[in-house]
Parts: structure tokens; C-alpha cells; sequence
């Protein structure tokens, strides 16, 4: 019963893309729905995957010099207000804590939605001097926002992300670590999760809260879609004249810190899904995947056969081998290991024994390839380096083949109501053509790539002159 | 100035133990005061220690099938109500969060004081067949508890922790689990904290609410006082049959499973800094300090001094060896370290260079030992691991000597005023006498150990026959 349920077939993404990405959540194990609403479980599946997320970053992060610190998970509500823009952001959807034990609190605390204030309030209690900066800290935690549409990984009322906040001497610093940390996002994104993104800054409209410039990382899905992958902000000096985060530099003046803070979340796991997840459910980069390889026994109640596939996983145990002995039919297990999207199986039975050889079926191609069984590390090794490197082409190939180009707001109307995908196209940087063009399209300005292209000298709305080449797209 | 604080002399551990504890945890700046009441900000130094903590733990208990998970950070108060002794315990002194965006909310949600009955709602739904069993999940997250008096690590509103929460088929299972994770506990405070336990049962008053049996490990503090530092539950079928989680049995019948919850806090890190800190701050055990060699350079300006500094720091990397190449006196570097509990200093300066060696100072004895620089490497190995094996039979020594063992009440009431340790002493099971001693004496009992003693064969309390030896103590 259990096993039946976990191989019945998904929606397939043509059919419905947003049921297809459910069932793939589901029947691939990564969450559970839980008792409270808009919150959900995730299961060992996908915990593993972003265990391995923290695991990769979190060395990146290290490598730049980053600290690892613990914040508290409430805020004070007088605290949250110290910095107007960010409080005006984030106070309607945030959770709040009234009671504590059996009274009531003298003054409510929010569930942290970010923890800027808090790290500002810090900054301003142990910074005296130019000695004491940079500060380079990070966060690994779960935030709370109360979203009222929720969609596994993509939106949900607690998500777990890293969040980096810093302080610096002068402005130059701050924005050199902003674009230091997006791209350290990026390359992460395509060395290790094979997703290829838009490197860009966003507009006025849709930049953080309190921020002075907003900067971010934009994938296209495979619905056409995009996703906002990982932000970086540069604060200026605005939060710290609001919380009065000074410092004495070397010519004995005070003066003001500059302030950064970047994250990424679980919703990278939702990018996973939806940039390289087919209609047999999961297809995991290598780097990303808890396990690499499963070894699939054929006819495994023969002699030798458990006793092969048991020390063909003790010489694969550097790529997280793992065996199915379950007394499944092999058909079950093919099944199941393609919905978790494990990069590679390895078949092996009584015939490939005798032969010295097994099978190897890639996920993500379907190629099978016969092994000699001497040389099954090297060829195990190779082939998930060339899935690695398979899947990041083929999500690059997909997303290019998804931009196109308007030059006219007709042009642009129909491309974005025909064709999934990103458009690019001029803007004059006024946000009532931003704004006209969300009401006329729904398509939101995605970013403007630091990689700009003069398309046209008119802006695609309002026929002014244009001023920076934007990505649009309808947005998860 | 930032220096003279730092190495200032904190209040020697005779004079006022608990102020001693508060300066070396601020000044080792392992944390900070937040602007949330009760709250702490956990710095990079202790949160350091932290990761090292998860990363040995979580390496153990993968190591034993543990699967992680996340669950959300919300208890609905209907689902926190389910298990009557649970709510007891707990309801008093949880934080309710009643708003979400600008909207009341229709049932009032608790922030997690631990996740039992979030995780019974996910077993009831997630097994059905004896196949599905064992379950063994965990899950690292921050726990909120609205204590009135709170102290750094010791006791603190919020508090990291882990928490295994299991679900077997039979109660000998679930038995085995809970005995095998206090094990586990046991074992890695003593192997990786040099902290000695006590392993035993609690009694039926200090049990967890809604357990069936509690064990724990205890250890005893410099001063005397002893702290709980891990604690596994076995919960038989109680929550079980509160939320229905039942599964279909290998004979076709519907059975109810057997459950263990297991957790460790971030209290550890009070444990390592009240059994092996000193006058001069923190000593950490070298298998979990983040840094475990500081290279002083002496005479750092003489030509070649730093670059053989750097040079030691490149030999030694993989010991987290780091120079502190700072414009610091060489003093305040050594206070410094000292006070930060780095296992060992490495000092080399022009005359040692010369002589091709170096002086290394044992944290711990303040040992100095001369090491030619050929032999550097194997040097610091070895003293690391004297170290680590000196910490934990010193630690051993002073809990052997500060346990005392009475037969009389008299005897009992005086050691417990004093002489600050453990009290080893029989008693009749009643809790008549369990209360009656903690009114008299303010020492709670704290295990009933598994290595059992007849010291006498009567009650240290009411002279009627006596059921169990306990360990009786003052504790945090």
C-alpha cells in the first residue's frame, strides 16, 4: 500500500505545473503538512538536502571571514520600530507574542520576520572604535512571516535561511561585501545547485525594507517563472543613524557605521525542484544530493547477489551509496529512487555477476551505461561530474531559450502573456511605468542585470527615454 | 581600552562563584545581553563551541540511524492540551503568540517549550504498518521557556537545543532507544567535554511531564552544585494512545507504538565552563575548542618573527592553530588566550628561532614545555591529548572527592550545608521524604543511579526500609 502510493504517477508539468510541484513535494518525501496552518514539516529528505546547503555555504561563508552568532527569536515592538521604512515593511505580517507563562507581557514581541533591529542594537553596544570593524556575522535560523497564501519551500509562515548582517568603517566596505556575498550566491547556485542566474540590482519599488540598495539573484523556472534566490542589501548609513551605531575612526571622530545584510532560505530547495524536476518527480544535482548513488539488487534472493551489492556500497561510500534490500520488486525501487531523484543507480544481478559488470542508469538522461566492476569508482566518480555539469548546461539552455527581447509594450504584452519566461527590456526608472506594467501584465520587474544592454533608447512603457535594461517576469 | 577590559581580572571563583561564572561568560565573550528580557545573544567565541558540540553529537547519532527533521516553531493549544500531564507541565510557562499580521488569530498559538505533541501529530499521520517503525528523528532548533530568573546558558527564556523524539514497535524497543541515547550522552560528555557523569533514573517527582520514565545524566559543577546536562524519556504508549498513533502489526492487529524523546541544550556550555574554568577564565577541553593553538609571536617587529609565526599556523592547521599578530603586548596576548580557554599558546620569537624551538604553555597546568620546531606537530598532538585526558581525571577527581555518602539525617543535613557536592543515601521510594529533604536542605534528588549501592538498608529520611541509594545535591 505504502509502496503504491509513493510510485503512482504525478501530475505530469505540462498537465498542471503547480500540482505537479505538490506531488513531487509530497511523494518525494521532502515535507508534510502540519497542524498549524501555513507551517509545514520537512521530513529527513529534504532536511538532508538543506543540511548540505548549510554545510556548502556556511564553509563560503567561513572562507570570507564570516562568524557564526545566535540572536534572540523575539523582538521588541519598540525595537522593531526604530527604523520607519523597515517597521513599515515588515509589521503586517508579522506573528506576536502577548502572554508569557500565565500574564500578559507589558510590551509585545514579534516572532523575528529578520533580525536587523536586533543586530543593530547589538552592533551599537559593542562597537566603540575603527579596531572593532569590520563585524561579519551570520545567522542560521527560522523566520516567521504571516503570509496568507502558502506553497511548500516557496512560501511559507516559518522558513529556515541564513541571515548575514555587517558593519563596516565606510561606505566603500559595505557595498564591496554587499556584492561579495551575491556573488558568492551566485557561484554557489551554479557550481553546486546547477541553477544559472541573473545577477542584478532591483528597482526603488521592490528593494528591502530600510535598505539603501537592494541586490539579488533571479533563476528561471522551468514554467517560465522566476525565482528570487538569494538578496543582498546595502543599508548605507540608515539603520545606524536610526539605532546610532557610531564609531571613533583613527582621526577621533564618530561617526556612522555602514551597514549590509544578506540571505538565502529553504526556498532554494523549491528552486531545485522546479529548475531541474521532471514527471518521474526529484532530479538532484550530485553536490546537492544526500545520497549519489543507489544500488538496486537484481534478484537479490540469489547467492552473492546482496553480498556484491553490499561491497559495491562500501566502495562507493564516498559517494553516500546506499543499498535497497527492501523485498520490493526492482520495478518499485526503480520507481521510488527516481521520485527522491538520486543522480545515479546501479543495477546489479546474477548475469552482470558472472559478467564482472553492472549497470549504471543516470537520472537525469536516463542513459544507462555498462561498467566493468573494476572500474566502478572512476566511472561513478566521472559520470556524476558530468551530470553535475549536464544539468547546469541544460538549466542554462532552458532559461536563455526563455529570455526574449521587447522593444514595444505591445511586443512586451505578448510575449509575457504567451511565453513564459523572462523579458528583457528598457525602463525609464519612473515606478508608475514599473506599476502600469504589473497592473497590465503581472509580470514585476525582476532586476537590473549589472550586465547591461542597450536593446532600445525608449522605455518599453512610456516611450521616455530609457534608462537601464530590465528582466521581467511573473515571479514565484 | 577594549583591551583592559577584556583582561581585567574577573572575580576569583572563591570569592563569589556566580559572579565568577558571569564574568568569564561575558569576558571569554561568549555572550552578550540582548534587548529581549531574559534572552541571550550568543557571541561567535560561544557559538563556536556550539557548532563543535552539534557536529559531534549529530555525527553520533547519525551514526545510530537518527534521521533530522524540522518541525514548525508553533504549538497549536489544542494539540499542546492533548496529553494531560504534558500541558501541566508545560502550560505554566510557555509564550503564546495571539496575533499574526494585523489579525487576531482564532486559537491562540504556543511558541515550542519542546516539540513532543508536534511529533506525535506527524507519527499519527505518517505511520500505519509495522514497516514504518522504528522512527527516529530529530531535530536541531531554539525551545522557548518563560522562566523568571534566568541565566547565561544555565537558564534562559530561549535556549538551542536538540531534540530526538522516537516511535517503536514494542516497549523494549523504545526502552533500548532511551538507554542507548543516555549512553550516547554520557559517553560524549566524558569523551569530547572531559566532563564525568552520573548516569541513573530520575525519581517519579523530577520525571518529564508525560513521561513514563526519566534518565538523565548528572555532573557535579566546581562549586559543588550539580547540573543536569542531558536527559532521555521513554514515554511507553501514553502520548501514543492521547493522539491515536497506532499501527497494523505483522498479525494483522492494531497496536500502539512506544515513544523516547532525548535532548541536550546549549547548558553544555555552562557544564564545560563551571567543571574547567579558572581564575583566569575559560579552559576548554581541546576536542571542542574551535581554536585549539594560539601562536604568540614575541619581538614581532624583529625581521622573520611573524613569518615564522604564520609559518607554525600553516603546520599546525589542522588544529585551528591561528597568530595573533595584533599590536598588542605579548601580556595582554597571553591573557587573552588564557581567558578565552585556547588549550595551548605557542610563543617564538627572535632567541627561540635562533635555538630552532619554541615554548608551548599548557592552558589547563600552565606547563611551559620547550619544542624544537622539528618536532612541532607531534608535539601538539600529544599535549592535546594529555590535555583532554588530564581535564576529565581532574574533573573525575573532584567529583569523587566531593561525594559523600550518608546514613543518618544529621549526617545528611550537614554535609548538604557543608559540604557542597553530591550526597549519595538511601531512601524509601516515598515522596513524603524526597520532599521533606528538599525543604529541610534545598538538595533535590538527582538520579537514581544505575550502579546501585546498599550504603544502609533503611531511609536516610524516615528510617523505614530503604528501596534505592540516590545522588542527592544542590543543582542549577
Amino acid at each position: 500500500m505504502a509502496e503504491k502510493k509513493l510510485v503512482e504517477a504525478i501530475t505530469s508539468m505540462e498537465e498542471d505545473f503547480a500540482q505537479w510541484y505538490t506531488d513531487v513535494v509530497k511523494k518525494a518525501e521532502l515535507i508534510d503538512y502540519s497542524a498549524v496552518k501555513g507551517c509545514m514539516i520537512i521530513k529527513p529528505a529534504g532536511y538532508a538536502i538543506w543540511e548540505n546547503i548549510q554545510k556548502e555555504l556556511d564553509a563560503r561563508f567561513k572562507a570570507t571571514g564570516v562568524e557564526n552568532v545566535y540572536m534572540p527569536l523575539f523582538i521588541p515592538e519598540s525595537l522593531l520600530q526604530k527604523e520607519k521604512d523597515h517597521v513599515e515593511g515588515f509589521a503586517p505580517e508579522v506573528a506576536w507574542v502577548t502572554q508569557g507563562g500565565l500574564n500578559p507581557l507589558q510590551e509585545k514581541l514579534c516572532v523575528r520576520p529578520t533580525s536587523e533591529t536586533l543586530f543593530c542594537d547589538f552592533y551599537k553596544n559593542i562597537i566603540e572604535s575603527y579596531r572593532d570593524l569590520p563585524k561579519v556575522y551570520n545567522q542560521w535560523c527560522s523566520v516567521v512571516r504571516w503570509e496568507k497564501e502558502t506553497r511548500p519551500f516557496l512560501r511559507s509562515r516559518e522558513f529556515l535561511w541564513q541571515e548575514g548582517h555587517t558593519a563596516h568603517a565606510t561606505a566603500e566596505d559595505a557595498e564591496a561585501r554587499t556584492i561579495q556575498m551575491l556573488n558568492l550566491y551566485a557561484t554557489f547556485c551554479e557550481e553546486v545547485l546547477a541553477i544559472p542566474v541573473i545577477k542584478g540590482q532591483k528597482t526603488e519599488k521592490e528593494k528591502f525594507a530600510g535598505a539603501k540598495d537592494t541586490y539579488t539573484i533571479e533563476a528561471l523556472m522551468h514554467d517560465g517563472k522566476a525565482l528570487q534566490s538569494g538578496t543582498s542589501h546595502n543599508f548605507g548609513d540608515g539603520f545606524a543613524k536610526a539605532f546610532g551605531i557610531q564609531y571613533t575612526d583613527k582621526d577621533n571622530t564618530l561617526k556612522y557605521v555602514h551597514q549590509t545584510s544578506w540571505g538565502m532560505t529553504t526556498r532554494l530547495i523549491g528552486a531545485i525542484i522546479m529548475v531541474h524536476g521532471d514527471n518521474s518527480g526529484l532530479v538532484l544535482p550530485p553536490r546537492i544530493a544526500p545520497v549519489k548513488v543507489c544500488i538496486v539488487p537484481i534478484m537479490q534472493n540469489k547467492e552473492g547477489v546482496l553480498d556484491k551489492a553490499y561491497e559495491l556500497k562500501n566502495r562507493l561510500e564516498r559517494f553516500s551509496a546506499k543499498v535497497d534490500d527492501t523485498d520490493k520488486t526492482p520495478g518499485w525501487k526503480f520507481a521510488e529512487q527516481e521520485m527522491r531523484g538520486i543522480p545515479l543507480r546501479v543495477e546489479v544481478g546474477p548475469k552482470d555477476i558472472a559478467n564482472n559488470q553492472c549497470v549504471i542508469v543516470r537520472r537525469d538522461t536516463r542513459e544507462k551505461i555498462v561498467c566493468s566492476l573494476d572500474e566502478i569508482e572512476s566511472t561513478v566518480e566521472t559520470l556524476l561530474e558530468t551530470i553535475q555539469k549536464d544539468m547546469l548546461e541544460r538549466a542554462r539552455n532552458h532559461r536563455d531559450s526563455h529570455t526574449y527581447v521587447a522593444t514595444t509594450y505591445d511586443e512586451f504584452k505578448d510575449i509575457v502573456a504567451n511565453k513564459p519566461g523572462f523579458v528583457k527590456a528598457m525602463w525609464c526608472m519612473d515606478e508608475v511605468c514599473e506599476n502600469k506594467i504589473k497592473e497590465d501584465t503581472t509580470a514585476t520587474s525582476r532586476c537590473m542585470p549589472f550586465e547591461q544592454e542597450q536593446i532600445s533608447d525608449k522605455c518599453v512603457c512610456c516611450g521616455r527615454p530609457a534608462k537601464k535594461m530590465v528582466y521581467w517576469g511573473k515571479a514565484y
